[in-house]
C-alpha cells in the first residue's frame, strides 16, 4: 500500500474523484509516496470526465488500516469518510464544506474555504506554490467546478470559482458552457440504476443531535421523469431507514435546467423538513422546493439547524 | 460591538495575543470593520512585547453574544475558547493546533499547518497576499514565535518558523536570540502572582473520553524557584479539580534555559500520567520530564492517548 493515500467521500462525486487525483498529483510533486482512492462506485457523470480523459479511476478501498497516512479531499465528518478512519493518521485537510464530527491527537494541515469547490481551492493552491496545471489537472479543475456549482449556477458558486472556470476554460481550451453541460446531462442517466442504486448514487449522512440524517441528490433534466418511481424509490428509502436506524431518509431530485428540487422525506423525523422549510409535505410525502439546488448551502444547513 | 472579533485563546499566551492583532490587521486590509480582543490576563511576557511596541493590549472580553462574527486564532477547541461561542458565528481559523471539538453549521475559512507558531501561519499569509510586514506587525509575529518555540528550541519548531524568525530578524532589526531572551524572561517572573493565578496563567483545558484534564505550564529560569510553592501551588490545585470537577491537573514548570519540564499531578485520573510517560510519579505528586518544553507535541497528545 502506498504511503498516503488522498481520498474524497464516501458515494464520490466529481468533485471527491477529481479533487483527490489533482491532490495526490500535488503531494508527489513534494517528493512523497501519494495515490488517489476512491470510496465508493463512479458516477456517469465522473465516468464522462475519466473517459474524455482517458484516464483509470482510482482504486477503490474499503477500509483503511490504523496508522494508514491520509490526506482528505472534499469532506472531514467521520460519517463520510473511510471505515476506519477513527484509528488513521490525517495529515492534511482539503474541504468546502462546514467542519463536523472531525478530531485529530496532533496538529495537520487544514484547508477550508467558502468556495462551491474543493477543486477551487486546489486551483488557487497549484497557483501560490507554482506548480503546473497542465491540461490533463486542468480538465480535472474544470470539471469538478462545473459539476459542484452546476454550471456556475448554483448559491454556492463565489466569485473565486467563475475567475477559476474562466482560467481552466483558457488552459484546457474547452467551453464550461458546452462541455460542462454535456457532462451534466451523461451524469442525468439513471435508467441503468435500480431504486436502491438511485437513492445511494450521492448520499451523505449526517449525524446532528444524535439523529442520524441521510441526504440523498440526484440530478436530472425532468423531474417527473424521477419522480414516476416514486413507489420503489420509497420502497428503497424504506429499507435503507431500517438497515441503518436512520431518523431520516431525504430524496432531493434537483432540475439542472430549471435549478429547483423535489424532494421525498421518509423516517420519524421527516417532520424536520416541515420544520427546516416552513411548509407542509404534500400526502406524497414530498414537496417542491423553488430555486433549491444545493445541499450542502439549501438543505443541510436548515436541516441541521432544525434537529439541533 | 465591531462587526469581526478576533480573538486566541482563554489564558491568552503571547501568540495568541500578537496574533490576534496580526490577524485584525489583516482582516481590516480587506475593508472588513474586525477588532482583536483578548479573553483573559496579559502576561508579563505579552506585556514587554505590549510595552516594547508602545500600544495597548486587545479589549477584555468575558462572553460573544449570539449571533457575533468571529475570527478565531492559536485555537479552536470549544473548551479554550468565549463563552456563548457555540451559539457565535465562526468566519475563519487560523491555528497550528490539532482539531478537536469544533463544529460549524456552515463552511468557513480554516488555515491550519502544524508548524511551531500561529504567527508563523500569518507571516506566511501576509506574505502570499502582498501585505506589507512593517515594523510592528514584524515584531508581533517574532516575539510570538520566540514565544511560542522558546526560541526556536522547542521540538514544535519548524524550518518555516526559522526562515520566518530569519527574515522577521531584517525587517524589524531585532536579534532574536537578544529581544528574544529579555522578552522570555520577563515571563519567568511569578513573583507578583498568588498560587491561584501561576495555575492559571496558562492553562488549557482538554476534553478526552468524558474526562475534564487542565494542563497547565509556567516558564522559569529555576525550576526549584517554582517547586519551593509546591505546597500552596497544590492547595489552588485542589480547588481547580473541585471547582470544575477535573479528573487531572497537571502543572508544568519548564526550564527555559536547560529545557526540561518538572510537573505535578493531582486529580483522580493523575495515574493518566504514569500512563503517558511509562514513569512513576514520586512521592510529592511530581516527576521529572527530561527534554519536555512543549506541552502541544511532548505532553497532550500523551496524555489525551494514555485517555482514549
Amino acid at each position: 500500500m502506498n504511503d498516503i493515500l488522498v481520498m474524497g467521500h464516501k458515494n464520490p462525486d466529481t468533485d471527491s474523484i477529481c479533487s483527490s487525483l489533482i491532490m495526490a498529483n500535488l503531494v508527489k510533486k513534494y517528493g512523497k509516496d501519494a495515490k488517489a482512492v476512491r470510496l465508493g462506485n463512479i458516477s456517469k457523470e465522473t465516468e464522462f470526465v475519466l473517459n474524455f480523459l482517458k484516464i483509470e479511476a482510482p482504486e477503490l478501498v474499503e477500509k483503511v488500516e490504523e496508522g494508514q497516512k491520509l490526506v482528505l479531499v472534499d469532506h472531514n465528518e467521520l460519517a463520510q469518510s473511510a471505515t476506519g478512519r477513527e484509528n488513521a493518521k490525517v495529515l492534511a485537510v482539503v474541504d468546502h464544506h462546514r467542519i463536523a464530527d472531525f478530531c485529530t491527537i496532533e496538529p495537520l494541515y487544514y484547508l477550508a474555504k467558502p468556495y462551491g469547490c474543493t477543486a477551487t481551492i486546489l486551483f488557487e493552491q497549484y497557483k501560490a506554490l507554482g506548480i503546473e496545471i497542465n491540461k490533463e489537472i486542468g480538465t480535472l479543475m474544470l470539471s469538478a467546478i462545473v459539476s459542484d456549482t452546476l454550471l456556475l449556477k448554483s448559491p454556492t458558486c463565489t466569485e473565486t470559482d467563475i475567475k477559476a472556470v474562466k482560467e481552466l476554460e483558457d488552459i484546457t481550451g474547452l467551453k464550461a458552457n458546452e462541455y460542462g453541460l454535456e457532462m451534466l446531462k451523461a451524469g442525468t442517466d439513471l435508467s441503468t440504476y435500480s431504486s436502491q442504486e438511485v437513492i445511494n448514487l450521492d448520499a451523505k449522512e449526517f449525524c446532528a443531535n444524535d439523529k442520524k440524517i441521510v441526504i440523498s441528490q440526484v440530478n436530472t433534466a425532468d423531474i417527473e421523469d424521477v419522480f414516476s418511481r416514486k413507489e420503489e424509490l420509497e420502497f428503497a428509502m424504506e429499507k435503507e431507514i431500517s438497515d441503518k436506524k436512520l431518523n431520516l431518509f431525504m430524496f432531493v431530485i434537483t432540475d439542472i435546467i430549471n435549478t429547483n428540487s423535489k424532494i421525498i422525506a421518509l423516517g420519524s423525523d421527516k417532520e424536520l423538513v416541515e420544520k427546516a422549510f416552513d411548509k407542509k409535505l404534500d400526502e406524497f410525502d414530498s414537496m417542491l422546493l423553488e430555486g433549491v439546488v444545493s445541499r450542502k448551502k439549501q438543505i443541510a444547513p436548515q436541516i441541521l439547524e432544525a434537529a439541533k
